[in-house]
């Protein structure tokens, strides 16, 4: 990893051994499955990863932001699912990008918000594609498949002329599980809602032939995805420590880390700082409330090898604080002299990448590449 | 606020008003105390921001990356402290500023990195400016005033050539107080642990021109500054809750808000879904120990008045889930129509803002600037 040595830190590395292998495990299931699969890329934010996604067998891309859509679209992808509910001020916006050639599907959950799609699209001359969100699990957006409001707002669309292209749900409370039979039945759970509305939809003469669904634990635990038609997931490309919490994903499979560099100690305190604070590892604390609580991260060697009960302790905007989980390191000085450069594995890979304009991407001959990451909206 | 209405959702807007009270209030203060003022532009990452720090009377900046160092000189700024350690591989870049004419200084609190510097700067014929750090209360870097250590890196680096400018500490443990009591105590420790450790250097027969001190509890909090010639502080410019919480600020003082638009209901559990989540907010929680836990933000209207009790209660990527803190409002929808836009106050200005690559900002008579930030190392 001598290639390391001459990089600027803290800099974001992409392990690319390892995520071509999750992009393969991740596909090769959904193959298996005989389910199509539309990765999420909010995650990694990059042309040159979704390239790999796409060039593995994915059917498209699933966006949470329509900046997003903009520049994937401008990458040359042209299948893309705008996953975040649509609202009024951002029509303009999606019918731009749809006038340009972007086979962009936008989603909705109420009446309010399928009435404003309707008339935008009746008052542009405009069919826009739509697919209606489903609460499967009551952690945040969708409407649960035996509401009225189901049928409701698939009858404003289809009788406004829009394409009621079909339903999709996000189970997210699947990253609150740690067991295989949790991951099954979670899983199980977020199938079965999506079908049901697909064929309430279906029963009351309404089309829908996009059955959607998935996040990362739920695409790896499901045992049967009858009735669907594709899988959506996001962070599975690089892996992080809360899904490592979550118990799909190896610590050697995580994809992603920070390099950084010693810059200090506090020998009494067993202490060595390092220049990756917050700034670098983003505030997120996600496994706190896990079964691992790895503060702000867990520190490996230059190799991506953990050094187990070494974790960022506590974080400022660009100073990290290394140290033993548990106990006094009396040796920190010697262990990690100022100028030792390690890499910190993240909680969470969508918020940790955020913080860079770029990844460094590195392939097992050392071969380093810039790959530029999208920022803002 | 109809200047507001045609702004994308997330954005990240400033209330130049507010803004330039507080650069005001601050500077009153420094100048009335008789010491220099150096505020850390980590919180703006932009130079129309500390354009008016400087107009006010600012006698240069604190940097916490050599890259906005370089923004920053790009940008007509001289004086400029680099405050964090600094390491050998920094070199280079550092030496690269000083030879384009930047006056940049640089800190260090170890006999390692002295040397390393030492030996850089001869090997290079450069007399880099060095100020060593204090730890003044324990919380993360810096030599305490009473080591040896001390002396030791004065003569390393005045014996081998280097320009010993002064010391530094910053206590950040002033975040955790929250009486004016507690706060003048740790202002005053501060101050004396960094007053001793120049008195020490000084009577080694060292130089030791600059005393250099802060973080905004503490500029706003002391009541002597004796031996300081000048104070550093950072968030001060925008505010956020957590220095609400401290007490150092009215909510009506807070300058940066982001504004978001309702996109969605969960009407039973009293939740409006909003497109401002973790990533428009930044995953900083700062407040979830403090006095009072503003969750992900303060809900406020497009005037930025506080909508009291209403709060973003959780927040997943690209979605927001806005609720009363204390119980559920049976009126969510009616009160919060899907399309409504308002302002969220966040809990750390200096992570909030890293999530944007510009700011809004915003004057009393509506008129919109478009203020880019700096973002990446």
């Amino acid at each position: 990893m001598s290639a390391l040595a001459h990089l600027n830190t803290p800099s974001a590395l992409i392990d690319l051994d390892r995520m071509q292998a999750n992009i393969a495990r991740m596909q090769t299931r959904m193959d298996s499955l005989q389910v199509k699969f539309r990765p999420h890329v909010k995650t990694s934010k990059s042309a040159a990863v979704a390239a790999q996604q796409l060039a593995a067998g994915a059917c498209g891309v699933t966006v949470s932001t329509l900046r997003e859509a903009e520049q994937f679209y401008a990458d040359g992808i042209s299948d893309i699912l705008y996953a975040v509910g649509m609202v009024a001020n951002k029509l303009p916006q999606a019918l731009a990008l749809r006038r340009l050639g972007c086979d962009l599907k936008i989603i909705t959950d109420s009446l309010a918000s399928a009435q404003a799609i309707v008339q935008f699209g009746q008052l542009h001359g405009e069919i826009l594609e739509v697919w209606i969100e489903i609460d499967s699990d009551g952690h945040r957006s969708g409407i649960k498949p035996e509401q009225q409001a189901l049928l409701d707002v698939g009858q404003c669309l289809h009788q406004g002329g829009m394409k009621l292209g079909g339903v999709l749900t996000h189970a997210g409370s699947s990253y609150e599980y740690d067991t295989p039979v949790a991951l099954i039945a979670i899983a199980e759970q977020e199938r079965a809602a999506c079908v049901l509305a697909a064929e309430r939809l279906r029963a009351a003469g309404l089309p829908c032939p996009v059955v959607s669904v998935g996040s990362t634990p739920t695409a790896l635990a499901a045992e049967s995805l009858a009735g669907v038609t594709e899988v959506r997931a996001g962070v599975y490309v690089f892996f992080d420590l809360v899904m490592h919490n979550v118990g799909v994903c190896r610590m050697d499979e995580i994809a992603l880390s920070v390099l950084t560099t010693v810059i200090g100690h506090q020998e009494e305190k067993g202490w060595a700082i390092v220049d990756a604070g917050w700034m670098a590892m983003s505030r997120d604390r996600g496994t706190q409330r896990q079964k691992c609580d790895f503060a702000y991260g867990q520190v490996c060697d230059l190799a991506a090898q953990p050094l187990a009960g070494y974790v960022l302790s506590s974080a400022n905007q660009e100073h990290g604080i290394l140290s033993l989980r548990d106990g006094v390191d009396a040796d920190i000085v010697r262990r990690f002299p100022i100028g030792t450069q390690l890499r910190i594995l993240p909680n969470h890979a969508c918020a940790t990448g955020a913080q860079y304009p770029e990844y460094i991407a590195i392939d097992a001959a050392g071969e380093v590449r810039h790959w530029p990451r999208l920022h803002g909206w």
